[in-house]
């Protein structure tokens, strides 16, 4: 039986076009002599569709758009995800659904057993788990057709108590299906191919993987899909953050060479996250009709990866970089900013903020007589960077690409409504430390970000002759701490004990817990760790734990 | 059997205060020789603790409070919520639990069923169901112990395949006890008590019903407990939006006067709404420590409704309200707000952004050189206003308020980092015809809001004689359409089936879903609809569905 994976870029809601593109890569694997094609996880509708899955016209739309798609499927079969009504009154009202196509009608339907509800899964939300197990029989093979999550109750802390493949290996199938939504993270490459393996080896089976590709505001999906002989062993493997598509013959996987052992893992590297932030960047703007990219430059190591990224993503000539000085900026921020954007070829324009500063000072002279220059004054400055490159992106129909990293963002060193304004946080999930090294690897055979910003110390430069660490710890330090606190939840007790200074982790937590009212404020943050700030880390505001 | 009902206000993570609270009424309730005490769902940690229970930290500090209180259970019993550790290796790690506290101890431990995951409500996130259903004996008495939700299932279209009072009947309790955590909104205290009675009526059981009181962010806790007979009517009803306590004999319960008869209702009614939103504000304050807030008046509705509910939850004292009239604005702004502030006794200033907004345009004028007057030039003149009234709150420690209603966060009718900003959404969960009958109501003895702000035609005031009705259809045919959308999620064509205009349907519904963007960034919103912008409503933001 030959197989196809067809790993596409789904948009939300965009039924016409989803449909187009199933039915599009229907009628090349017939052209092909496929006998099945599978797609992945809510193919039809995109995923995740969120809260639209309570309006009963999103759901009425995603099985016309089934019936459709099967009306396609003669002389080739095909599995589809879509949302299905629950025909039961007890329960929800929906399952997350396979559609098994073929002869020009549906077949059959798998419903979802394990519906992940933590991070930024919600799906419980939505959906009633399955609680009946069955295998799909076509010419004369068995096929396990299980949905994502479903494969994932391994670890030694299962999440789930039931096990569907434990139940679905009774009626011994030849292979396994998976289709999947599973987001990009840095760790999330490895994860996923363990649990792959981990699935083919207990059960003996042959395992065909198919992964959405595409991103979806904050969730990168980097595709990847594969194909994994009983072993465990990868035969085949689909590109990663591109559209992929391959036909594999079944009966021959066991005796197909060996791309990747079952004891080798993937490569983590930075090359991963510099595609998983293009892609993000690119889909944002693509996926919402917009081109054009405008951004503030400092002179500092954020928003030149930023710059850089956007130009990777929308094309040099798409991106608008503004320097924005005021009396406080050093001379080499100028000097810095214009190398980088000669390096890269994007516009750049310089516009000081000093005019829109002074007639602030000026208009709020009365009512701050006799206070001291602060964060106010602070604040004042960075906001007026932000309002000026609003008006340009209003005027000119740029969109604000924010420049935040994720340790100012845990610790609240920004400016609420100034530098924490954008339309995407585009290294919001990047720690400081992080920064450099990715900027680092980007200039690993030519010096593409100055050297310069590479090395200075990091500073706002709102007042004379500040630093970060006038106001922050070591990132090295500080990153370290956040890692513990927010990846990886441990209490302050915990991470003292792992050698930090006790003052500092009960200042930094503080710090994290107190900041909540402005992360809840900042622009989606692209995802590329197990913990990003946003819709997975949701945090009560005026709670006192730690506060 | 006497029973204490102690409806108390919890801080979410303060385990000093909210431990000294749960022991001082226990203290109380033992000298008034209660027999039993009953707190309300997560009492230890307050509701809702959300990702704080991912901590083991977190969740040690519940148990280790959990051992004090029990400690003080001598000569009476106390029922407490609390997260529990799920001792099976399969499941989630945690249940959501009620402790059954008698002499010095840890009695018996029973989990919430019914795990509410839809709209503002994450349970399943965290907490595994519970499976095993036991009834508490105590002094010869059997006691049904349910938790929130576990009396929810009861309606036509149940979303739980199980009904935790099914099984519990079966043991003969002598009564229903439900601890819960239910937030407040116009329709919630009816449909409350609709499900209270139909369970009493069901069971024919007496029942028990503690609820929270006070606000954690957006949601806004009522209390409102009581006990029902066991045909349904109330015959206790503890106080609405304070702290209550009241002890009350079980065996009494079936002979003693009727409140509300269980065909009745209680009234919905503007003046919950406002005793609502003013809990909300007095309780984002004082959770998080801070006395003063600072907000700009337009002369228009929205900002005049929430400078009168800050000076009530604040006091007339701690309240700043800023005119910041630029040359749009007309007079009658200026005159119409300060007799506003005169009523209420509130501080005024008067700010005028006219230098601010010429330094910005001045500052642009290379780059907007031949373009026209448009929302580039409207929006610089809303963030101006919002970084003066940053400005301010930065130097003096005010929260600034958002003043923008449901009907304009809806459409996108606002400045994003302009007229959005804010602490908090005041308001954000009233449609604009809403905003004009609350102040009706506040109204409706003597003129506090003075008539003329309630009489003109809304505008934005950001260019000469601009009105709302410029850009919008009139609020009373949009609110309606908001309402079958986002309350009803209705789609289109059912709307239209309603005898709305089609065009004017399908431009609502895309302006909706195309400011997502927007509303992400927005601040949060005291809800006291059914379906509130926020952690309640999860879109997708680069979406195409109706867009």
């Amino acid at each position: 039986m030959k197989i196809t994976l067809a790993q596409l870029n789904y948009h939300t809601g965009n039924f016409e076009l989803n449909t187009q593109k199933i039915i599009e890569a229907i009628n090349n694997a017939k052209s092909e002599q496929a006998d099945l094609i599978v797609f992945s996880e809510l193919s039809v509708c995109g995923y995740p569709p969120r809260d639209f899955l309570e309006f009963h016209d999103f759901i009425n739309l995603c099985l016309k758009n089934v019936n459709i798609i099967a009306e396609q499927c003669v002389g080739v079969a095909a599995i589809i995800g879509s949302p299905t009504v629950n025909p039961q009154i007890e329960g929800k009202d929906l399952f997350n659904s396979a559609y098994f196509l073929a002869d020009g009608k549906v077949q059959q339907i798998i419903h979802k057993t394990l519906l992940p509800n933590y991070d930024v899964f919600d799906e419980y939300r939505y959906f009633e788990p399955n609680r009946v197990f069955e295998i799909v029989n076509y010419k004369g093979k068995k096929l396990a057709i299980t949905i994502c999550e479903d494969l994932w109750n391994l670890n030694a802390n299962p999440m789930y108590i039931q096990c569907p493949m434990d139940e679905l290996i009774k009626q011994q199938p030849d292979c396994i299906i998976n289709i999947a939504a599973s987001p990009f993270s840095k760790v999330q490459i490895n994860t996923r191919l363990e649990v792959l393996k981990t699935n083919a080896i207990k059960y003996n089976l042959p395992l065909f993987y198919v992964n959405h590709i595409g991103a979806q505001t904050q969730l990168i999906f980097d595709g990847g899909s594969c194909v994994l002989n009983s072993n465990g062993d990868t035969v085949k493997q689909l590109r990663h953050f591109e559209e992929d598509t391959i036909m594999v013959e079944l009966d021959a996987i066991n005796s197909m060479g060996i791309i990747l052992q079952n004891k080798e893992n993937e490569i983590i590297n930075y090359q991963n996250i510099e595609q998983a932030l293009v892609l993000g960047i690119k889909e944002y703007f693509r996926k919402q009709g917009f081109k054009k990219a405008i951004l503030g430059l400092s002179g500092g190591v954020d928003s030149a990866l930023v710059v850089y990224l956007a130009a990777k993503a929308l094309g040099a000539e798409n991106v608008m970089a503004v320097m924005l000085p005021s009396q406080y900026s050093s001379d080499h921020s100028v000097s810095d900013s214009e190398k980088l954007v000669e390096n890269l070829g994007v516009k750049y324009d310089l516009i000081s903020i000093e005019k829109t500063f002074d007639a602030l000072q000026n208009t709020l002279n009365k009512q701050f007589e006799n206070t001291e220059f602060g964060i106010a004054e602070e604040n004042m400055q960075s906001r007026s960077r932000a309002i000026i490159l609003m008006a340009l992106a209003n005027k000119f129909g740029y969109i604000l690409l924010n420049t935040s990293n994720k340790s100012e963002l845990a610790v609240g060193y920004g400016t609420l409504y100034g530098d924490m304004c954008g339309g995407i946080s585009v290294i919001g999930d990047l720690y400081k430390t992080e920064v450099y090294a990715l900027c680092d690897y980007i200039n690993r055979n030519k010096e593409i970000i100055p050297k310069n910003i590479l090395t200075k110390a990091p500073s706002a430069e709102l007042r004379p002759n500040q630093k970060d660490s006038d106001s922050l710890p070591d990132y090295e330090v500080l990153d370290a701490i956040l890692f513990h606190y927010i990846e990886e939840r441990k209490g302050p007790q915990e991470i003292i004990t792992l050698g930090f200074d006790e003052a500092l982790v009960l200042r930094t937590l503080k710090m994290v817990n107190t900041n909540e009212w402005k992360r809840l404020q900042a622009p989606p943050v692209l995802r590329v760790s197990s913990k990003s700030f946003g819709q997975g880390r949701r945090m009560p505001l005026v709670a006192k734990y730690l506060g």
